[in-house]
């Protein structure tokens, strides 16, 4: 199993990334790692971890997206960019799954483009995968497709369902639909007509609609919604839980007393703030690709390097690709039974 | 200035929202009240608090909307509900506001039906203050509208505006527009294209597109969306808010040291928790309409209803609706604008 990591456009330095995956190499079995970036940061970086660099694929490269650019700008001014040079090999098959912590945009823009989707998916999602519930809830889309379809949001129920059931190992996960309200007649008309196609898709857990007040609570393994309504959610769970932790340090420097009970309880705090950090845990996935593409945090260091290259490796062994692309007739039966009861009335 | 209290189909007794109207009655200048509802319950409530029930309008109505009921059963099967009647009446002048604790959607289908928009407004909408920046954020639509067009966003930025100057006190409140990223290319083609229009809006301090992550930091004093966004992003405050207030109550029960460091600063956690109990505060008004309506919270206490009277107070007297009337020019100015501008491409 070889990955091609991106090692450029991350706010760390390509050191610290290359860290993670000498880690990730040492540590998980069948994992080869190809580097793609200026490549005498990537020998340094090696010969500093005491490691040979005949041990890893090097692909020297200086050009790089920054998080500034125009997703287009994969496909024209930085087609010969790091994250292009990754994207291509893993679509040429000279890599099995390719991990960048760039520009997010762009580089969904070139897996579509360059690496494309599996034959049957119409979009390809961006999965993200919040602290909630036993094994984290995979909110799908997070971001990428800022209007969809009902029977777009249909298939991401099968993209999401699977990817946590065979990655993450839940069974039969449960998949909810973020709305405005419990009913099944709230939402948009995109969205109750989804709601009416899920409950006849095989094979989906479908538990029905899902407010935004209860996603914190664990009450679904899968979120589906359109990226627009995805990014406020990811977004606004950000934004207010750094507040909570904001106004909770002012609490514990408000007096002597505070200060105290604050010393009496910082390991506890400092783990709590370290959950909230990362409202977002792992890598996000890019979901319905021909092969698997994970976004890691912009800010990731080598600890969640290493933990992006376990999802990776996970992703392309366990069949979840196999499915999804198998996952058709499902997904275009459940589209068929609604067309035809609403053609009935 | 007479307030009509719809004082059934909330959480609490009619005894207690009495209460409030009584403390408001006290405290504030040229404040009379209207009470509806059933009759026996608001006479014993006025005799325990030892008032004259002459000093209040008493209109008795047994029938009442429940939280269950659909939306619409305001103008059919509750057409002689407290709330129907506490409407009717402000539509024809029997009093200057209504209040009522109960039924969001019936008592916003009630609004629009029967109470009616000011002449020029194309959609009510429903605001929610939440407890964010200096003087609180008002979130417009917070649900009422689940699809609006560009030119809905840019009369409810003109709504929200004018609210929270003249019912708030803020001068030029800073707009922003919810979207999923910063850049005025993000966005649906509806909100890409109301962003053009509040470019163009005279009399709207137009701040820019305001993502999730900002909605608690106090960027803005008023916050345009369509309802379904607003509903996800008031929502998903409010379950977060709870969800990291439920992880800190676990922090202070585990061990001895944690439930010292606990009581020596409970005081201090019992406000925050207050804080954020609260993601909403005040009343939440709608907005568009030719007399002023406030949903108070279902499970408002006195207190709460005290503070929604005043609001009403305010609502009345600032000339907030006569301005909303006059917008119409400007409103109408920064659609053109934008429509001129296309055509020129």
């Amino acid at each position: 199993m070889r990955i091609i990591l991106d090692v450029m456009g991350a706010d760390n330095k390509p050191e610290e990334l290359i860290r993670g995956a000498v880690m990730a190499k040492k540590e998980y079995d069948n994992c080869d790692i190809t580097f793609v970036g200026d490549k005498e940061q990537i020998l340094a970086a090696l010969s500093k971890e005491g490691e040979n660099k005949n041990d890893y694929g090097i692909v020297d490269c200086s050009d790089f997206v920054t998080m500034e650019d125009d997703p287009m700008s994969i496909v024209n001014t930085h087609a010969s960019s790091s994250m292009a040079k990754a994207l291509k090999m893993v679509s040429k098959g000279e890599g099995d799954a390719a991990i960048s912590c760039g520009n997010t945009g762009a580089l969904f823009t070139g897996a579509t483009l360059i690496v494309r989707r599996v034959k049957s998916i119409k979009r390809a999602a961006l999965g993200s995968v919040l602290p909630f519930g036993p094994k984290g809830m995979l909110l799908l889309d997070s971001g990428a497709n800022v209007t969809v379809t009902s029977e777009h949001l249909v298939q991401f129920a099968y993209l999401g369902s699977i990817y946590m059931e065979k990655v993450m190992g839940i069974e039969r996960p449960r998949v909810g639909l973020l709305n405005n309200g419990a009913e099944e007649h709230k939402g948009t008309p995109i969205i109750v007509e989804a709601h009416k196609m899920l409950e006849h898709a095989q094979g989906i857990n479908f538990i029905g609609n899902v407010e935004g007040k209860d996603i914190p609570f664990g009450v679904c393994d899968v979120l589906i919604c359109d990226g627009f309504a995805g990014n406020i959610a990811l977004k606004t769970t950000e934004g207010v839980a750094k507040f909570v932790m904001k106004k909770m340090k002012e609490v514990f420097s408000d007096g002597l007393t505070a200060k105290l009970a604050g010393l009496l309880i910082r390991k506890k705090l400092y783990k709590m703030k370290k959950y909230f950090d990362a409202t977002e845990y792992g890598g996000a996935p890019f979901l319905g690709l021909a092969r698997p593409v994970i976004k890691a945090h912009g800010n990731s260091d080598a600890n969640a390097i290493k933990n992006a290259i376990r999802q990776a490796i996970n992703y392309c062994s366990c069949g979840a690709i196999e499915q999804i692309a198998s996952s058709k007739e499902n997904f275009e039966a459940a589209v068929k039974a609604v067309s035809e009861t609403e053609n009935k009335k």
